[in-house]
């Protein structure tokens, strides 16, 4: 027994090898960490160890790259070994591949290609990004249904070294329509003459090939699926989705979700690799455009321009205020935005989570008030003390009850409730927050 | 074929049904679907449907309920109708469950259950919680390296009712140390007499009961397995992790991990079924200690107090510097922390990230310092407009150059890198933007 390498070493190793310890090391390694060892090096570099490889090896070390990898990469290549790779590809990574290729470089390929892998990629290269049908595989097995159980054990053997998974097949008729699933499991615990049809289980799990790949991810978690049915508008199978594609989809979408919390664009791959340009385009736009909205705090601030000259000593608790409404508001809208991700609260829930909020707000208002009354006190006395405590206590009721209500109003128009970021909730909160100090502050406080 | 209903309609079937047709959508909805409509009600209410179920089925139900829901009723029910639905359960969730019963509880349980399952639950229940230990099942299939492949198929078709997978099998010594795996396909895709240690698999990638269930849950992504076998520190195999399991971990971790980004603590389970003071007290940590670093932004505004009297206008655009800072930090801590937290970048490449930051931050401060002097000089003039974009620059880069280091300064005493969440970036930066501003003002602007 040997633990898998640890990528540092084994990109040490890589990198050091003679060419002899370097051909035991390409056989040896696991594809996803020669991978990961090679990504590290320029497309040149990874492309004259890649061809040292075995074909389909080289095919399964190149389907782990990132996709911008695999982008260069195919640019190095000529249409033949770019085709010879692309033939030993899933069928699932073929076609995203082919999405991400220059149009040029599409139309080279295709004469490359047998006429099966040419119509199969065209049909999973049709469906947009970020949907069922650009992420699922054309490799599953189908099983006739008046087969014994011991004949569709047989085909699956024959079959099995095409498909991505023999542990689920699907029963379809002769219209490709869904009659049932049949697990491996099943097969191998059922007596050798049962029919497949007898132990076929009819309710069927199944997407669409136009829902959202986050939706097909939510289905196979929380059915603890192997592989999720695909089937397009006439209810036709057209794919099945695996469970590893679900894992890689779950951490994209939670990267992405986690990414917006901050209001980064969506960033594909790796950010230790990423162009420096590419983050400053994907970090700027936000950045901007929240400028207006701390304008608005600034205008608010200019409108108590008097109030703030007579009693200078207000400004002193300024950030605390609005940084404790961003700060509440953001915790809030955050709690709701992952809510909605994991499906745990929908739009239905709206009323009640405002409810829930108005009273956790309240006290952790109150908390807050507590707290800085008493350096109020200390700073300004008693009066300033009870301005303060009391623009806090509204100022983080507003903050949180803006931070449940943006990621709602957000879904509600059909748009990402992750747009709503901790910045972008602070912001709002900052605007109001300046407005109910310097309202209450004007109340209570002399002007001269 | 019929789509798995959606939830809501068939929460409201159950809700309203009469004996007869609830017994029919009992029989025929799929567990999981039964379990999220069962959690809306009382635990009463929720137990008295669960008893319509037979033994295997409810325990499934069970299964999927969230961990505090469990234990509710857990409290609910007789020792023998406990120790009933342990017994059906799948080794790792009862030992999940056996954890969260008080030890009055766990101790009128046990003389309940047969003396294999009691040996089980013990030694699945050591391990302490976020470890693989305490998430790895102990229902694996073991396999003796002597037999065929066709007798192989036939222990696993003996064996596979009671194991949560039989397409992995795991290959022992006499020690239990492990040999090697066997895929069920390489069972089924082998001539019937080749042996199985012909077949066997021997760079098995595995993990240590203490290991986390984050880097579980990642290596079964990364090398996209069925399930990851678990070895204790005598490297004895102990367990193994399946893939559904992973996809649960690394849900929680992201949400876990996203909450954080906001300050709000560890939260198991529901949101939208939280008690108010649970959410209170995961929120109210962090909101007061932040009140301590907003207060040192008031004490920076406090020191600038003749600066600010002579030229008013200065606070205007205080929301805008500092808030700019806040966000440009918050992107670039959240880039860190995820990438940290997938594994894309590690504890050497600070330096690097560091000096990528110092370019893009530079960049994008120019942009800011660009955007705003227009407003600069509208409401103030020329001067005021040079100290505010010459502040903005700063700003920004402090801000952004903050943001990276504080995940790995956390990371590098062993601290959770999503400490360095966006308020407490925020208030951070909020400071240095403080001081930067009235600095420069105080330079470059009359005190009179």
């Amino acid at each position: 027994m040997e633990q898998a390498l640890l990528s540092n070493t084994l990109c040490d190793a890589l990198a050091g090898a003679e060419t002899a310890a370097l051909r035991d090391i390409l056989d040896e390694a696991h594809p996803a960490d020669l991978a990961r060892c090679l990504a590290e090096q320029e497309p040149a570099a990874v492309w004259k160890i890649l061809s040292l490889l075995p074909a389909e090896r080289r095919a399964e070390v190149f389907g782990y790259f990132a996709a911008d990898l695999q982008v260069d990469l195919a640019r190095l290549l000529s249409r033949t070994q770019l085709a010879q790779i692309m033939f030993h590809m899933s069928a699932d990574e073929r076609a995203d591949l082919f999405n991400r290729l220059s149009p040029e470089q599409r139309d080279a390929l295709l004469p490359g290609l047998a006429q099966a892998e040419r119509d199969d990629l065209l049909r999973l290269s049709a469906y947009p990004e970020g949907t069922a049908g650009a992420v699922m595989t054309s490799d599953y097995a189908t099983l006739p249904h008046k087969l014994t159980t011991r004949e569709a054990i047989e085909v699956l053997r024959r079959e099995a070294p095409d498909k991505e998974t023999i542990y689920q097949s699907y029963v379809i008729d002769s219209e490709r329509r869904l009659l049932g699933t049949v697990s491996l499991r099943d097969l191998i615990l059922a007596p050798p003459k049962t029919r497949v049809e007898d132990i076929l289980v009819h309710d069927v799990i199944y997407a669409r090939a136009e829902d959202s790949q986050a939706e097909v991810a939510a289905k196979i978690a929380r059915y603890d699926l192997l592989a999720l049915p695909i089937v397009n508008g006439g209810d036709k199978l057209v794919g099945i989705v695996t469970y590893d594609d679900a894992l890689d989809v779950v951490e994209a979408e939670a990267t992405e979700d986690f990414h917006k919390g901050a209001t980064v664009g969506k960033l594909d791959g790796s950010v230790r690799e990423a162009a420096l340009s590419l983050l400053y385009r994907k970090r700027v736009f936000w950045l901007v455009l929240l400028v207006f909205g701390n304008l608005f705090s600034g205008a608010g601030i200019a409108y108590f321009a008097d109030t703030i000259t007579a009693n200078v000593g207000l400004v002193f608790f300024l950030p605390l205020l609005v940084g404790s409404a961003g700060n509440a508001g953001s915790q809030a809208s955050t709690l709701m935005v992952r809510a909605l991700a994991t499906g745990d609260v929908m739009l239905k829930d709206w009323g009640r989570m405002l409810g829930r909020e108005l009273v956790v707000a309240a006290a952790l208002g109150l908390t807050m008030a507590l707290a800085v009354s008493g350096v109020g006190v200390m700073r300004g006395g008693a009066e300033l003390a009870q301005v303060v405590a009391l623009a806090m206590l509204f100022a983080v009721m507003t903050g949180g009850l803006i931070g449940v209500s943006l990621p709602f109003m957000l879904s509600r128009f059909k748009l990402d409730p992750a747009t709503a970021s901790a910045p972008l909730v602070t912001t709002i909160a900052d605007v109001t927050g300046v407005m109910i100090y310097f309202s209450i502050a004007s109340i209570y406080l002399p002007l001269h």
